[in-house]
């Protein structure tokens, strides 16, 4: 494999085999059996945005591998990079992300790049055009396989942890219900989680819901992706506002906050638009249409009381901790495929 | 081995078996041999608070014994983690410990976590009450095995390291003179060294003065937990203000600043009273009372010149640098017997 | 090998023994076998600069050996370090690197560091004073292995990697014009590079030409030293302010930023200064004098359309990325030459 930037560049069998590799290896921890998988491989992380599970799951992840990382941020300890092509750099960043992206590759046998979404041109956020221009100068430059930590509308490790967590609770793949829901927060957020969400559950061909105030609607190109993944596996997609009719029969409440695509960069009027919608914390009166025994997933960094009322996350319905575990195992999957099979004299 | 959270929590026996095996490790430090110990390995270090020796000396330590280490420093690559419970999460702080502490335990073998006293409420940092509810949230969701590296009032690791360098530098425990000094400084610093040394020394068996101006009194709970470990030992703690009578016969002078008890929180009075303590730099006469022979010593970092005179660093009665190091080989023993016995398939 | 701190402390057989090894490295990387050469063994990594190559090929070279590296970064995660001997530790420094050092060494098979230039002090500058005395208190506390991450005058790894570089591109040693040329910059940049530079291709029997703009002309001790080089290889070193005479028949331009010697620290001056010189931004045109097929070095990070233009930097004269890549395989040399001699039982 040499790359793991978007759920939706794998077919379904792929994914399959990820997840029960997945599986396996959670099943069989052994640490010292494990350590032998990847000695003296060195996965290099580029960190342009903060980071609690991806940063320390990886690291664990490589280590329970055997092999190693080396954490690059730039702005804390590392200068800043520039990523915009043809400037003169008499600014701030000291270094060009061409320069500094096939650098890394050569230290490395497999990069992760995180870089969010500027938040500010819609156009350019939707075309993932930051990543995707970094992911082409390693390709073009110095091609280990890429790691895609997320981007803009991508966060491919989320999207498989979750599968797995959905597996693992049982959750039916077909006529499984998921509804993710916009929920309160202080800051407008990206749309990486979101759009990668909705896309994983309608690959894995869910009954997928989007439930949101009407200004919260998902940009039309991310809802395409999602539609063209639950047209190949039988599942579907659709938007409302109408809470009560969303959350009928749900399997799975799956919280999220996001910006509000129609103020795209306006800090003042997404600002005064959230403040009409203090109503969206999810809290256990949520789940009275759901289905019995309705689970409660999210990405996490959670802001209780909030997005969620602690008396859903400290209660039974609340399956964000193995969510979260599950990054782990996933991401060793990944990493076995991409580094494992490596043959002698390799670079 | 589950916790290793405080001193306090071990009975001489065990403390015993650490040290031998602390000292083993350090008379036996064939790297190829040593890394054979915990192949697969990882330990998580949060760490709220800054570190030098603490941060290297886990990693370092983990490192020889053929394991690994992911650090997360909230604020600094991660996001701000609130610790209070019930609050609405609309500030600072993206991600409530209840959810950080059970995801990275779940990724690792065993944690560390540095959180040091608020600085504020004498009550709730004597309570210890930060760390002991990130304890107990640890304990009710992913019970790996804790490690304190600095809490509001306990410093086991230093703790154990200190009574290493104790033996190591032949000062009896039985009828050794330890004395505890305040040592002027320019900021309040917190009570969890001289908390941990005098019970620490206390539980070793000897005879422990703290010699602090009367304002500097150390609280009650401290002193009695002291005494406690005085009573089982066959030491004994006493305070004073009297510096001739505290020195004279002294086999150790161990320096370390810490905030007046009396005006927790209230950094102008601080500020005023300390500066009435502008002479309690120890220098070469302090030692004149003291034992022939007698050693310095401190748990760094250290203030050159305001809390002890270069003349006492540089010279022969210094034993800071093994004091350090023997950090990391108390620690590594802590750390084999947490995880070198793990059985097969264990997580 | 007990110290990496300057190429001029090295032989011209010891420097093609460590060019050998480097080699031998990169053309057999097998990760499995390389893993086997250093297991259990720590690198100290102390970054007083910010760091991006340096940071990420010492880590990756270290794991690629089996080994493992800790960094500590004072003001990041660690408190700041006094340098100064003799003072009053009042200020914002915790703790002086008397003890940082040699506690750090304690915990480590090998200590890095990297220290630039003050850039107020020539003198203290030139005599490297800093990062002389840190060596000082190493050896004479606790003395392993040095390796110089960038001083005030030296940058050994750098020099290594760009002798490696020149090899592999088959620039001639006797014989080869090597023209290192000043170019503009927002900042007064460290003199370490160009030291180094001018010293490596001398070392290497070059014919080196410094080509700077009058105030630009290096510090009479550093052209000394390469002077003292040359001597011994059979090569040359020149300074001119002539362009077109400095780059008739350059095999090789390496491009840098430097502060001007005559305003040192003179932030002012300095900025008026090179508002003269707008005019030198390494271009195609530059390489019309020079030899057929001659190639473009700059250590990095560099700023694009400042330092020289992306037509250089994305054309086919740049061999930048092998440059950089070599600076892991000549570090892993230097690493293996230090450290994998160990006998069993040392520290």
């Amino acid at each position: 494999m040499k790359r793991f930037v978007s759920l939706s560049e794998h077919s379904r069998e792929e994914i399959g085999e990820l997840l029960a590799l997945a599986s396996h290896l959670e099943k069989h921890p052994d640490p010292a059996a494990l350590a032998r998988t990847l000695p003296g491989k060195v996965l290099g992380l580029l960190f342009f945005n903060p980071s609690l599970r991806t940063l320390s799951s990886f690291q664990a992840g490589m280590a329970r591998l055997g092999g190693s990382c080396f954490v690059i941020s730039p702005g804390q300890g590392s200068w800043q990079l520039e990523t915009r092509t043809g400037v003169v750099m008499d600014g701030a960043a000291a270094e060009h992300v061409r320069e500094a992206i096939p650098v890394l590759a050569g230290y490395a046998h497999a990069l992760g790049i995180r870089s969010f979404a500027g938040g500010t041109d819609l156009e350019a956020d939707l075309a993932d055009a930051t990543f995707a221009a970094m992911a082409a100068t390693l390709e073009a430059s110095y091609p280990v396989p890429l790691i895609n930590l997320e981007s803009a509308i991508d966060h491919p490790c989320q999207a498989l942890g979750d599968w797995k967590t959905l597996d693992d609770l049982g959750v039916p793949a077909a006529g499984g219900k998921l509804v993710l829901t916009w929920a309160r927060h202080p800051k407008p957020l990206p749309l990486a989680v979101p759009a990668t969400v909705v896309q994983m559950a309608a690959a894995r061909g869910m009954e997928v819901t989007v439930l949101r105030p009407e200004e919260y609607a998902l940009p039309e190109p991310l809802m395409e992706r999602a539609q063209g993944a639950a047209a190949l596996s039988g599942g579907s997609v659709a938007e409302t506002a109408d809470r009560d009719a969303a959350l009928r029969g749900a399997h799975v409440i799956y919280a999220k906050s996001w910006a509000s695509p129609k103020h795209y960069g306006d800090l003042s009027a997404e600002s005064d638009l959230r403040a009409r919608y203090a109503d969206w914390t999810v809290n256990e009166s949520w789940f009275r249409p759901a289905a019995p025994g309705a689970r409660f997933l999210h990405c996490l960094p959670v802001r209780r009381n909030v997005v969620v009322a602690d008396e859903v996350l400290d209660g039974p319905r609340s399956a964000v901790l193995p969510q979260a575990h599950n990054r782990m195992w996933a991401q060793m999957a990944v990493l076995h495929r991409m580094l494992a099979g490596l043959k002698k004299g390799a670079p």
